[in-house]
């Protein structure tokens, strides 16, 4: 008799983004006027660049065609765009080799597959609140979970402490959902103490293109000695558009051994196994976002979305809030009033100023007194929820 | 100390179609002249169909304006694709709710995640010769892998025996590589020992497209029973010539149920967590497969492999050459002549011929003395390489 993965069974429900959608719905049936300000979801809104839309245009039309046409893709992805990238690291004084680089189908699918490269018996520490993702996966496959709570006390931004143990640390810098990012200071820790403990980081940076200032890292590898312990997640996701598309990208040191293993030859490897590559199609229009028009005009959709994060985060100033994030990133996460709790909050937003955003304690026990605002939201809404805020709040 | 997925070591490397290439290019290089007639590898030659390019290039523009931009999709594929697959089946009298039928970037990638629904203590049953990945994950994942060999004296189509065990068995069905189809009776067999069993079927339909003989089933749930224990494993990579653009469809039915556990809710709930969905700009292209006229112009195309199938049968019928496959199938398996072992045959064949195919050696130990030529290989080089083959066999 099969045995089914009984960890399944631990998952808790995932209806934090049902739950919301389902109010909203509930609300829109009992005010059928009415229309509302969505800062809830994680998801861009602005079109896909000019020349990632001809690029995939270029694509489409090679795969017409009998002489240009193009069948299964190198596992780990095309050496074009594995180069692209390392140069994009090299322009910020980062050295990458290509076959460090490994092109995926998303962060979020890349979360879930790279822990395969890890015994069972590692633990996985996840600084909560976080992205679910990093607790469902390793519950799934049975891991250890250590949850670190963060706070205001440490401003969201936790370091080592005298009795952390961890074999496998999530970092998503800038976070996913509190919108910190971690100095250069405070992720030195983290590094020294995976390389000291021989631990692996699993660093997110989902968000890294929303970092302005130039004292913050936006690559772990900005650190010293993060190639011997960190793996880095990337996404074109929110840099690019890309949420529906669909395109990342993974940097794997060949740096990292555990037990004379190397870690990018065993992520090779996998991919071998587990994967026929990433389309052609997608891996093009990719291509394009590395060109110099392509930064500039993910810049200006960026712009797009770095001005709202000031418009809210104006409203959070001129009304006193606690918050964190909205500089340096696309979230703001802000202290519920009154002492409610989040979901109480989110009912209040949603009656009182038509605002849709993400309670707290959809991150994580810790972030039950905390709600999350995007910056991804129609700029005219955003303006629009920037007022009511400053009323109600 | 973190410890790396020992279970890596035990994978062998993966060098077969890197030797094939290797050795290709040195016959290249000591052969300037020489046309190389390409028979190995299993990837498509012709390009797309064009409702597929039309509807591509729809779905890019669509991604190109604020008011038509799609973002995240669901997670477990667009409700109109899982519909229209829905119906495709019911054209077939096969009842499949759209919620059954779950979207993939392809079948390989699915194959790797889908084991993941399973307890790591199951035994995983892989009939010889067979597509390394069956093998090659459970390894991974640490399973207990039971080989069944199969042979010419059972058609290379083995069916339980007496002292069978197995939790997870894998089916490819037109197979690759013997291209040998299971008929109704011997599927039956396997269907009835899951079912007794407890056991679950991974059936493995990438090639379903090629079965014209109405006496042949092109899925599993045309047997009775195989609804509370098979899996069906779908790809356009063959179908579609998607092999470098990416989509596959996946069938978990509703009513496979262990320890009180549904497959199909925790393979739903398994891509709530590990992925963010399959790119709609290829869920686009996929729906334009399943028109009356995406259906008419992959026919079109399949009608070219089939030819050279058929091209490729008849040198074998003339110079009696045994062999499986080549008929409802892209792929034939021969025994190589005189005794020689798989790797033998290729040199021979490269060096007398010209002719590149696959060793069975690559597919198991019991492939040793077989070799598989494809068809999705030019059609003015199958014509070649059919005659050259008359000659030398």
């Amino acid at each position: 008799m099969l045995k089914p993965n009984t960890n399944y069974q631990n998952l808790k429900d995932s209806y934090l983004f049902d739950t919301i959608l389902q109010k909203s719905k509930d609300y829109l049936k009992n005010n059928p006027n009415a229309h509302l300000l969505r800062l809830g979801v994680g998801d861009v809104t602005l079109p896909l660049p000019e020349v990632v839309i001809e690029a995939l245009h270029n694509a489409v039309d090679d795969q017409s065609k009998k002489e240009t046409f193009h069948g299964y893709m190198y596992e780990c992805g095309d050496y074009a765009l594995r180069e692209k990238i390392a140069l994009h690291y090299a322009e910020r004084g980062i050295k990458i080799a290509p076959d460090e680089v490994f092109i995926s189908t998303g962060a979020c699918d890349e979360l879930a597959d790279i822990i395969d490269l890890f015994d069972i018996s590692n633990s996985a520490l996840v600084m909560e609140p976080a992205y679910p993702s990093y607790v469902e996966t390793n519950v799934i496959a049975g891991r250890r979970i250590i949850r670190m709570n963060s706070s205001e006390e440490n401003l969201f931004m936790p370091t080592p402490e005298k009795n952390t143990k961890a074999d496998i640390i999530y970092i998503c810098s800038p976070n996913n959902p509190t919108g910190v990012v971690f100095d250069f200071e405070n992720l030195k820790k983290w590094v020294d103490f995976a390389n000291q403990n021989g631990s692996i980081i699993i660093f997110d940076a989902a968000y890294e293109v929303f970092i302005d200032s130039p004292h913050l890292p936006r690559s772990i590898f900005e650190i010293e000695g993060a190639k011997t312990c960190a793996i880095e997640i990337c996404s074109l996701s929110k840099t690019a558009g890309f949420t529906g598309t669909r395109l990342g990208y993974t940097v794997v040191p060949k740096n990292i051994i555990r037990e004379k293993m190397s870690i990018n030859e065993m992520w090779t490897r996998n991919r071998l196994s587990k994967t026929n590559g990433v389309s052609y199609i997608l891996q093009k229009g990719a291509m394009a976002v590395f060109t110099r028009k392509g930064q500039e005009q993910i810049k200006a959709n960026l712009q797009v979305y770095k001005e709202n994060a000031k418009v809210l985060t104006n409203a959070l100033d001129k009304t006193n809030t606690w918050y964190t994030g909205g500089k340096n990133s696309p979230y703001l996460w802000l202290r519920c009033p009154d002492n409610m709790n989040s979901w109480e909050f989110f009912d209040y937003l949603l009656n009182k100023a038509q605002i849709v955003g993400t309670p707290g304690a959809g991150f994580g026990k810790c972030g039950e007194k905390y709600f999350r605002l995007s910056s991804f939201g129609d700029p005219h809404d955003t303006v629009e929820a920037a007022k009511r805020l400053i009323k109600i709040l």
